[in-house]
This record gives structure tokens, C-alpha cells and sequence, in this order.
């Protein structure tokens, strides 16, 4: 079985690959809800949507969020209505929101939610949140303490970042089966995703690091970062927040004592020495997912680090 | 001031009537929240988004309810979810569902989220609800007891109806001001609405009727009843199963103590007689409100009837 620490849509498309090349029930996506939030009194999680709409095929592609063709009709008259309208809500997805919101009320957890949903969607991935305690993400800037979609959304990204919240973290229980999953998984793979907000809120629940540091299993990251800039979103700013170089060399050192392998661009081979002398092996390749073709790659060169091999050139 | 007592459909186009024929900031709509549920979690409000909708011109006059040119996207999504889909929800019509039940969750009251929606779809008429008190009107039926719109729409109303509950009607409270309201008003006008499910709820709300048999005010319905049956929903099952005649004469009698004067159509004229020996008096016309010229004669001559004049022929 193949663990997936999963943020949006950079672990998306990097599941994306795994399912073209190891059977798709035997991935466990565990993802980021450190973004979700209650807006128009719903329940919204846009990473565990991302991760299932993709698999389920049903993402809209150009923006990575969002469903295919969806229309704006609800969110027109939320705003009418005085709703807040930061946060762009499609029909199709608001069904998602809604059901996710009604099934909260009704006693299911989030992880029940999110089984449900995928289920639904025909996904044979499995699908479970980090926790079914919110954890809200928060970024500490120049204007104040916000939750991170109103820094990212909202604000989009223009604030000063000094710092970075897991609210209530201290609290939150993993998701009911997912340190038997990190004990018995037969790797560990960290997606190529913001190792401060999607991979860190995962790694700061209770018993989640310790439990990787403990199980047999090879961990192995793919870098979100290339020639020195995040592929997609606002790595960068966050990374340098916390003390990390925003390059390959910073996301291994994102994960250091836990990491046993990373996959680097190849336009960062050159980092590659520096990245070994942490003592983690390093695999080289193109990490750009423009397509199944490349995203198969990715997750085979993955797999193959995991496992000990060397890469494939 | 002019008060109405309103259901859904046939009051919210009495209401059209009469903003032709006084001024509308004069009006005030206490609208029957009997018929309201909890779907995928949202407090839906039929006969308040039916009144507001109407009156800020919005509705889908073929449907009588919904919105003009609405879809359904957000519907297909939740029942592919799992979510019920007897109850037909459109995208702009999600809106309204969502909001409301996000304010009610931010501390307002019904009434605030009533006057906050007509103000923003740009409603002259005052709009309250009868109670924001929750008091949903169940149907006792050969199937069981079941929530009205459970027997209404899901149900189609095929059960054999046995009775009517105003489910915690005891406890309910009067709108804020709506006692008030009764006791200055220049006119009360009760709509050509249900009397058993529609009006009934409101007269229920303990106080309310108390309050009409002592306010100065005339109170003039207009009949629901045409020819010995309803012009539009189920009024004919739910008039027998509390010992109401289905006729025009069962419309005043539903109102028996209270009422002043009733508007019968036309073909109902040979009941005049029969009407006016309880102690009623009646106006005659065409209660059909085809368009605005009927629905202006329609509310002229009920007022002509409350203010003690003889119908305009």
C-alpha cells in the first residue's frame, strides 16, 4: 500500500501518474485540510475536493480547482444576497459543499464525507483528510493573523508573511486509521506540494511524525520547487517565513530526519550533491507534469527512489 | 397600513394586485412559514421566497415558485452525492437556502433574514415571517404523519389526509411587531391562500387571532375556492379533513368569528346568499388574476369590501 501526504493540485496530477503505474486501490491519498473553512455557513475543503474532482476526472484543468464547465449562477445571487464573494463557488461544486456541510450536521465525519464523496465520484483511490478536527491554517503577516485562503484568495498572496499558525493542531486526532496506514504502508510519498501548508498541517498532527520517523517505510518527496520557484502558488514567500532556502535543497531540508529519498528537476541537478550530503538520496528527472506521459514518470522515478534503485535516467 | 395574511403562490400574486392600487411601502405580507424544512441541511422557505420573488419580479411565473430562468446543476451534483432530489432546487433559488441558513447560523432571526432579502432584491413591501419561531405544518395521512411538503411534493399528494399538526405551534411567538402590527392596521387582508395550511399556521401562533378579533381593522379574505375547487394546490383534501365544505362557503367559514367580508369569483355568486347568513358580508367578481388587470380589480375590490363599500360590479 502507498501512502500520498497530498496537498491541491501539484498532489492531484502526482497521483495522477501513481494510478497509471501501481493499481489505483492500493494508493491512500492522506490530504491537507488546513485550508478548509466555513464560508456562506458551508463547509468547504479545497483540497480534498481538488485530490477527488481530479481523480474523478471532473477538474477543471486550466485553473486545477474547480469543476469542468461550471457555472456561477448560486454564487451570483450569494453576493446579491450580501454574501461574501472572494471565494469563487461553481454550482456543481457548491453541491459538493452543501452535501459535505448537511452529512457534517447529520453526525458523519469528515473522513466518512470524504470515503463517501470519492466513492460516489468513482474514485478507487482512497481518499481521507488528516484529521476530522479543523485545523485551520493561519498566516501570520504585516496586516494581521488571517486564515490562509483569505491571505492567498482574498489578499491574493500580497502580504507580508511573518509566520505560520496550525490552530488547534495540538488538539486534532489523525484521521482514524492513519498512523496503522503509515505503520504498514510500503511507501511513504510526499507529493510535490507547499511543504509548509499543505504537507506541514499533516505532519504537526499529534503522533503523524512520529509515526513516519517509526514505520519501515521509505519516505520519499517529490521537490514542488524548481529552478527556485514554486511550479504553482505561494510557496516561496511561506518557505522563506519559516527558514527554509525556497530551492530542492529547502524542501528536503521541509522534511529533514524523516526523508529518505527526493525527486529534483532536472534543471536543479546541480543541487543534487548538496541535497545528498543531508543524507538523502536524490533522484533527477523532469518533474513538470504537463501530461499522463510525464506524470506517469514522476511517479514511477518516485517509486523507484523509494525502493532503493537508481533512477531512471 | 395594510396587512396581509399570505401563503405562497395565489397571495403572492394578490400582493402584485394590490401595489397597483395603494402604495406598496404600505403593505405589509406576514407570510406562513408552516411549509418550511431543513434540506441538505439549509432551512428552506418556500412561501417567503415565493412572496419576495414574486414581488421583486423574479419568479418563474409558469411555475408559480423558483426563479425565472434558473438551472439545475447544483441539484444533479447533490443527488449524485447522495443528497434527496424530490425537492427541486435551482442554482439562484440555492442562493436564497444558503444565505438564510448561513445568517440564521450567525445569530439572526428570520424575520432579519426576510426584510434583508426583500431589501436586496428591491421589494417595497414589507415582508415578515408569521413566527421565527420554527413551526412546520406535519399532515396526518394513511401513511403516517409527515412534513406537508413531504405529503405535497415527494408524496405528490396521493395519502389520504386525516388531520393537520402546527408541530410546536404552543411555543411559537408572534413575529417581532407583528401583534402590534394587527392591532393598527387599516385593513386586514387574508389572501386567496390555503386556509388549512397556509393561513391556518399563522392564526395559530398564539396571540395572533386574539389580536385580529380585537383590532379596529376589517378582515376580507378573498376565496380560494372557485367552483367547489382549488385554483391551485391541495386545498380540497386538507379543507374535508378538518370538517371544511370545499366551496366558498367553507373558505368564510374557515375564518368563522373573524371575518368581515369575502371576495367569491363569479361562478360562485348563488352562495352569496348563503354567506351572508353567517354574518359575512360578500363582494363578487372575477378571482381568476389571469394578469395585472385582474389581480388590481381583484385587490380594489377587497378593499372596497374591508372599507365597507359595495363591489364595483
Amino acid at each position: 500500500m502507498i501512502l500520498v501526504l497530498a496537498g491541491g493540485v501539484g498532489a492531484a496530477r502526482f497521483i495522477e501518474g501513481l494510478v497509471q503505474v501501481v493499481p489505483p486501490e492500493t494508493i491512500t491519498a492522506v490530504v491537507n485540510t488546513g485550508d478548509d473553512m466555513l464560508l456562506h455557513g458551508l463547509r468547504i475543503s479545497p483540497d480534498l475536493d481538488i485530490v477527488t474532482c481530479t481523480l474523478a476526472d471532473l477538474i477543471d484543468r486550466e485553473q486545477g480547482w474547480g469543476i469542468i464547465g461550471d457555472t456561477d449562477e448560486c454564487m451570483s445571487w450569494l453576493t446579491k444576497l450580501g454574501g461574501p464573494g472572494w471565494f469563487k463557488l461553481g454550482d456543481r461544486d457548491l453541491a459538493l459543499h452543501i452535501r459535505r456541510t448537511a452529512m457534517l450536521g447529520e453526525g458523519h465525519t469528515l473522513s466518512e464525507v470524504a470515503d463517501s464523496f470519492r466513492r460516489s465520484l468513482g474514485v478507487a483511490v482512497r481518499i481521507m483528510p488528516m484529521s476530522d478536527d479543523p485545523v485551520p491554517t493561519h498566516i501570520i503577516t504585516d496586516a494581521g493573523e488571517m486564515h490562509f485562503e483569505e491571505y492567498f484568495v482574498k489578499n491574493r498572496a500580497q502580504n507580508e508573511v511573518r509566520g505560520v499558525r496550525y490552530v488547534g493542531v495540538e488538539e486534532a486526532r489523525p484521521a482514524p486509521g492513519l498512523l496503522e496506514l503509515i505503520a504498514t504502508a510500503d511507501a511513504i510519498l510526499i507529493a510535490p506540494s507547499n511543504p509548509v501548508v499543505s504537507v506541514g498541517p499533516i505532519l504537526a498532527i499529534p503522533g503523524v511524525r512520529a509515526a513516519i520517523m517509526a514505520s519501515p517505510a521509505p519516505v520519499v518527496t517529490v521537490s514542488p520547487i524548481v529552478g527556485g520557484a514554486a511550479i504553482k502558488g505561494p510557496a516561496a514567500p511561506l518557505m522563506r517565513a519559516v527558514g527554509l532556502e525556497v530551492s530542492a535543497v529547502g524542501a528536503a531540508q521541509a522534511y529533514a530526519g524523516m526523508l529518505d529519498g527526493i525527486v529534483i528537476d532536472e534543471v536543479d541537478a546541480g543541487l543534487a550533491a548538496q541535497i545528498e550530503a543531508l543524507g538523502v538520496r536524490v533522484a533527477v528527472t523532469d518533474t513538470i507534469m504537463r501530461g499522463p506521459a510525464e506524470k506517469a514518470n514522476l511517479a514511477r522515478v518516485a517509486l523507484q527512489l523509494a525502493h532503493g534503485q537508481p533512477a531512471a535516467a
